[in-house]
Parts: structure tokens; C-alpha cells; sequence
């Protein structure tokens, strides 16, 4: 199944809950777009792609359940259930890229009419418009990993941070989709797989999905990337985003600016993988960027033969995000191809290409 | 209690256990200079300066416990216990420091004679060397620590790496020994304790001492060190380590060298403070420092609520130190005052003072 996925049948949004993993494949099912900003601030489901087509189906959802008789009540209902999910995490653009998408459509003027059947049709259009989304994401990471696998020989070795793979999307992935593209090519990519604190998604989420792929890879420290670039074991660096400035400074998982700058000093390329979906034009620069603080919980949480590590009392700071400054990202692969520096003229010309 | 101390009363050594901390504080007794190698490759104790000191006491523990009725087989038996602790561990050149320091009273031509006497005189001027060591050890710290604290101003926030505090030293500590100093002169500093994967010295360890101390601080992900030095809310980065090469390199914990690519990126000065003993003018660079891998089990064993995080089966990598080039650092702190750029000339310069 989709990580993000619409039941026809049961009129429900059914999610993998991505907590669970890898010692359990559960799939929630959701009815209510308020259980659906929960899930997506609780990071059952997370990755920016897959956040935004999980808030466009809450709007689908919304409209579903939503016990307005007619446009301008539904419409409303749907604002108000969009301002929910925007309000569910800051940091991914993909989120409000997707409401926004969909609120076009449920603002149509074209869209009239009274009673029950104009409200039937617009939940019918808001379902589609997130079908779209959903059906276009998949698309859109399979031209993205064709790009950025015809920039990979054979058996290299790559690092990638965080997860950005089927389950960061709505299937396929954005950096882990062009690995897996390379695999699939038969170039033999071996992974580097940072663990990724404080959530582990590297350990928990992207292991589990190469081993699905039955593509070669070892777990490394955060801390270890350093090392492997460091000794010219390394030939790429992959990573996704959640949100790209106009200057093509990138927001992404926490720990990625250390990457990037260890890449940089070992003149290893690092790749932003990312659709246009996640490219800000109206921010100037990543300074802009809104960084999420999760719970320090997240930090203090770990436990080693199961006693928590830190000690009881101990305080943590968390950011979820940090900042890679455009001059350490050698190119952003997109849909639309490799964006390559100078990423401020170079990107305004892809969005209006 | 010091972190490596000689029980005069039984002739053992005594270690924290480290393992156990912060859940437990338990103390291991040692009369076999064989357990006090495993201890330090299983990181019972840990810390350059600490196993360079619990390295001379098992030579101690060596002469103590000899079955060697003249000096010559003694000498023979000392020759073959200083070879066991030496292969403990690579990396930290305080280790085949103190055993050299040790090994030339060992061979001191001076100690001549025969029978139980002149092994009774080995023995304890063997033992009178180690808890020289660990005497010295103290000092040196506490004049690291002058050195290093004037450099600090009221309320500044640093980033530190791993534990360098009491812990990983006789007492005292290096780096922390700084921020612990500049504490007691009334500095309040505000520590952000990178957490330090794989086995989180800088959660368990330095959390711990700080507490202890009364030292604000808060714990981060190690890939969160980038975004606390961007954001300008980071006044200096204090590290400790296990080997410096000739020309400033310095071999440190893993994760070191990224820390020092994102204070250097945002003009933060990234200080290793580090007694002479670490200091090794034989290697010419930071490339010829030996580098240990250890278990990939201490990736792998990380948990969460219990469960491990990695999937059955994950494969890890996992050295456990990386080496950063003398370029990024600003200034080395050292007993005898701070050494600056350039490296080659005054390391040299400080070994004939």
C-alpha cells in the first residue's frame, strides 16, 4: 500500500503509522481531519510529500464529514479544518503548498449552486484534487530518481540522512527514490545510513525500507558521517528537504548543515533531492525558514538495555530542523532536473518554466 | 572518590564503573592488571588521561601480584603486562604514555640486586610512578582548566563533546575541567552537552557531572550542534582528546570533526584542551593516527520505549573517533598555556619548554 492512502470504500484515510516501525506494520485509519493534524504533529505520518498529500486528504475528509447543507457553509467548515492542519507542523512548505492547492478548488467561484448536490460536488473535487496530489507526488519522485541516478556509477557508496523514502512520501521517495533508482539500474549503491537523532529515522525508517529493497547498506552515528567523507569512502551525499528558499538555502532534518559542511570540506557533492512542491520562492533566504522545537523528550527519551540514558531531571533543547546555507549544496534535483548554482536566477526560472 | 585511585590498604585499583552511570554508581576493584585491560577496552573507564592513569596502576597491579622472585623475571613480567594493556585500546596515545613513563622505572639500570628486596623495591617504585601519573594528572587539569576559564566571559553558552569532565580523567577533567573552573570562579556558563552516539557519553557522563556540579546545561543531539552555532547563541566549543599530531591535528571522539566544521563556518573558536601527555610530535599528521572501530553492536543497541530501534539484522559501522585537521582549530589549551596556529612550530616549540 501508498504510506498515504484514501480507502474508496470506507470513505477514510488510512496512514502507516510510521512510529510503530520497524517492529510493526500497523496501518491507522482516520475519519476526523483533527485526528489527521494529530498524526501528522505526532509524525505517524512525517516526511514534507507526505505530509502534504495526508493534509489534502484531511481536507477530503473534512468535506466528507462536514454537516454543512451548503457552499458557503461547507466552504467554511473547510477554511477553518485547512487553518488545523496548517497549524500542524511549521516547517515542511509541502503542507500549506497542498492546502493551498486543494483551497483553490474549494474556493472555485465556478463551483455554484444550492442544496445537497453542490455540496456533493465539491466534496467530490476536493477528494480528487487530493487524489492528484497524492497520484502526482509518486510521479514526480520517479522523474526526480532518474535524474539524480544518472549522476551514479556503479557500486558507490552514498551517505543519506533521515528517511526520505516511500515512507516519507506517498511512495517511491525523493532521496532514497534515486538510490533506489540506481539499484534498480543495477549500479549497486551501497548506503551510509545516518541513524538520525533524536527520532532514529535513518536507524528505524530508512533501514527498514532498504532491506525491503534489498539494497546494501550500514547504520553510521550522526557524528560519523564526518569520518567516512573524510576518508574518500564516500562519492555522493543525498538528502530531501522541507522547504528550499528562493536562493536555494535549504531547511531540512536536523543534523543535515553538519552534513552538508562535511561534505563541502571533503568536496563529496551533496544533493538536495526535492520537488518543486517544496521550493519557497516567497522567502528570500533559509534565515526565513520557521524551525520546529519538538518535545526534549524526543532527546531524552533513549534508553540503552532498557534504562534511559540521560539522567532523570535532565533538560534538552530540540530543534527538528536546521538550515544548509546554498553555498555547500553543489545542486537541488527536481522533477524538472538538476537546479545548479546560481540557485537564486535558476530557480526563478523553473517555477516559471 | 577519584574516577582511578589505588587502594593503599589492598593493593587494588579502584574504578567507577562507568557503564552504570547515570542509573548506577557502583565501584569495580581490580587485582589483575589482565581485568583492568578488558576494563579499558569495555570502557569501564574511558578518557585519555583516565586510561593512561588506570593503565599505569595495572603495571602496579602487575609488580603487586608477580610471582617473580628476582628483578629480571619481573622486569620480564612487566615487559608482557605493559604489551596486554598497550593493545586495550589504539587510539588515545595517553595509554602508551603512561606505560612508557612506567617502563623507563621499570628499566631505571639504578635498581639493582637480588632476592625479595630489590622486587619489593620494583614494586613500589612502580607504584610510586603510576600514582605520580595520576598526581600529575590532577595538576595538570586544574592548570588547563586556569588557562582555559580565563578565556570565558559572564553567561556564555559552549558546545562540549563526549565527556571530558572528572570522569574521563584521575579528577577534574580537561575541557569540562574549563567550564567547571570558569564556574567556580562565577562565570555561570550554560553548557549545551552534545549527547555523543553511539554511547552517549555526553547524555549519560557529562549530564551526570554537571548535575553534580550545579552547572546549567541542556542536552542536544549531536546534529543539532550545527544549528545552536548558526544561530549565534554559541560562544566557544570545548573538546577534549586523544591524540594531537605534530602539526595540530587531533584525534577526538567521533563527531569531533563535524562539531569543529560548524563552529569554524560560523566563527566560533573550537578549543581541544588537552594535557601534553596527549600531545604525540612522533606522528607528523592526523592521518597517521590509528583510529579505532569498535562493535557495531553500540549503534545497533539503541532503543526506544524499550524496543530496539535498528531493524533484526541492520548492519552498523562504527569508528570511534575521527581526526580534525589543525586548520579549524583556533587554539590548543594545554598546562603549560595555550598553543595557536602555527601548530607545527609551537607544539614543537611547548615539548622543549
Amino acid at each position: 500500500m501508498r504510506t498515504v492512502e484514501w480507502d474508496y470504500e470506507r470513505k477514510t484515510l488510512r496512514l502507516i503509522d510510521q512510529r510503530l516501525l520497524p517492529g510493526e506494520f500497523k496501518v491507522a485509519t482516520y475519519d476526523d481531519y483533527r485526528q489527521v493534524a494529530e498524526a501528522i504533529w505526532a509524525m505517524v505520518v512525517r516526511g514534507a510529500p507526505a505530509i502534504g498529500a495526508a493534509a489534502a486528504f484531511g481536507l477530503a475528509l473534512a468535506a466528507q464529514y462536514s454537516p454543512a447543507r451548503d457552499l458557503p457553509a461547507l466552504r467554511t467548515d473547510l477554511m477553518d479544518a485547512a487553518e488545523t492542519l496548517q497549524e500542524a507542523r511549521p516547517t515542511a512548505v509541502n503542507l500549506s503548498w497542498a492546502l493551498k492547492r486543494v483551497l483553490k478548488v474549494v474556493q472555485d467561484p465556478a463551483l455554484q449552486g444550492s442544496g445537497p448536490d453542490s455540496v456533493e460536488r465539491l466534496r467530490e473535487a476536493v477528494l480528487t484534487e487530493a487524489q492528484r496530489i497524492a497520484d502526482e507526488d509518486v510521479a514526480v519522485n520517479q522523474q526526480m530518481a532518474r535524474h539524480g541516478a544518472a549522476l551514479m556509477g556503479e557500486g558507490e557508496t552514498v551517505i543519506h540522512h533521515c528517511n526520505t523514502g516511500a515512507l516519507a512520501t506517498v511512495d517511491w521517495g525523493t532521496a532514497l527514490g534515486v538510490i533506489r533508482m540506481a539499484h534498480e539500474q543495477g549500479k549497486q549503491p551501497h548506503v551510509l545510513v545516518d541513524e538520525t537523532r533524536p527520532r532514529l529515522q535513518g536507524a528505524r525508517l530508512t533501514a527498514w525500507e532498504l532491506d525491503q529493497y534489498g539494497i546494501s547498506y550500514e547504520i553510521i552515528s550522526d557524528g560519523a558521517a564526518g569520518y567516512f567523507l573524510q576518508s574518500g569512502q564516500t562519492r555522493r551525499v543525498f538528502v530531501g528537504a522541507d522547504r528550499v528558499a528562493a536562493n536555494g538555502d535549504v531547511a531540512n532534518k536536523i543534523g543535515t548543515y553538519m552534513l552538508a559542511l562535511a561534505a563541502y570540506d571533503n568536496e563529496v557533492p551533496f544533493y538536495p533531492v526535492v520537488p518543486t512542491s517544496t521550493i519557497d520562492l516567497s522567502l528570500a533566504h533559509g534565515g526565513l525558514i520557521p524551525i520546529e522545537e519538538r518535545d526534549p523528550g524526543e532527546v531524552l527519551s533513549l534508553q540503552v538495555e532498557g534504562e534511559r540514558a540521560a539522567p532523570s531531571g535532565a533538560r534538552a533543547r530540540n530543534p527538528a530542523f536546521d538550515v544548509t546555507p546554498h553555498r555547500l549544496v553543489t545542486a537541488i534535483i527536481t522533477e524538472k532536473g538538476l537546479v545548479e548554482p546560481p540557485f537564486e536566477a535558476n530557480l526563478s526560472r523553473l517555477a516559471g518554466a
